[in-house]
């Protein structure tokens, strides 16, 4: 690290900072997914740049079951029907029609499938800073998936989180203990390309929102006078 | 991007791979903040790297609130101190005077506190992605501040998570709707350095776990051959 000390001492030189945006404008949530095999060392890496997320208290409460056996996948994927045919059944019209033509998940075709959970009980009942808002530790967790996700993209590997399962079936599957909670369900592997914009964005399923008006100051409603930059300069 | 087709095509040169690495292995959880107040340019970057996050159904749950005002911050400050009082109570020996003695949030000081919060009606009752997991918009929100919090490392800025605060007295203080819920309360601003370890790994209140017992495979408990790197190799 730099010996040079004050404000922003420690910022990094302008192309290191542009990669870390990079990663973070080009992540795309994926379901397309290229059969060739991820290598132990890049799993490695991916983990290590998950299990260094913040946690409170220091809690580290992420466990990653990596997720090959095809028995395994299958009953996974049949979990995902049951709760995509309900899931569907709560659109109607244009809107379903578009539903079902969306293709939501890769588990048995992606190389590697990856459910990371949280222990609720690690450390003891009583853990630093989750004693006002004791769902912190679930929050970590999803932390630990996003760190994955940017470095997974700064690789060339996609990553899809597979959301339309009953959390109940992967606890069976799984065989979760009972303090353990399934957090995130992902699918891995390289991919034919990642999009320049989310597919749903794409779809026209929804619109990138203007960030201005998600910006209030002081107090909920409040306009701020910051400016938030372009939806443009970020597609990249 | 990369017109070359193939598995990894789109990868990042390794320069740019290591800079997304050193965000997420020299990210830290800050409380100790310079004056030196964030220009709106830089504040906007961070919010736009936020909005960039995944979020279930395009759903783009979140809104930010810039917190500047001497007199929210003030109210802020005093719910920290009735949670923190509550919070040191349920520790005792060592373990207590130790908690006592950390410095656990930086409200006052920073030149900027945000609060990332998620409106759960948003875009109406049914959301994709959502149907089998209503809590998906809560980690949506989570994502978008750990993109907050890793673009903040690359540009010098530290962020740190107060977590211990009552949240009905921020939905107070902040006049937030009834739908909508804090996630995160953040102070920001540039700091004299961002430490070689997290505060409470340096100051012996926990370990960091070693990855490798954390990873299982096909199901719960049954270890994984995976190499998952070394300790020491992530914390430069």
């Amino acid at each position: 690290m730099s010996e040079i000390p004050g404000p922003g001492h420690d910022a990094f030189p302008p192309s290191d900072r542009a990669a870390v945006y990079r990663a973070i404008f080009q992540r795309r949530d994926c379901r397309r997914f290229l059969p060739d095999p991820l290598s132990d060392e890049l799993i490695g890496r991916l983990l290590l740049a998950a299990h260094h997320a913040p946690s409170v208290g220091f809690m580290q409460p992420w466990n990653f079951l990596l997720i090959r056996s095809p028995e395994v996948r299958a009953r996974i994927k049949q979990a995902f029907e049951r709760a995509n045919t309900l899931a569907a059944q709560q659109f109607s019209g244009e809107r379903a029609d578009l539903y079902r033509s969306l293709k939501l998940e890769g588990i048995v075709e992606a190389p590697l499938n990856l459910c990371v959970t949280c222990d609720r009980a690690r450390n003891g009942p009583v853990v630093l800073g989750r004693t006002s808002q004791p769902e912190m530790d679930l929050y970590s967790t999803v932390c630990a998936v996003q760190n994955l996700w940017l470095a997974a993209r700064s690789e060339g590997v996609g990553v899809g989180w597979v959301s339309i399962i009953d959390p109940e079936d992967l606890r069976e599957i799984l065989a979760l203990p009972e303090s353990v909670v399934p957090i995130a369900y992902l699918c891995l592997g390289h991919v034919p390309e990642f999009g320049p914009a989310p597919e749903l964005q794409q779809l026209g399923w929804l619109d990138r929102i203007d960030l201005g008006s998600l910006v209030f100051e002081d107090r909920w409603g409040q306009p701020s006078s910051i400016a938030t930059g372009t939806q443009g300069s970020a597609s990249g």
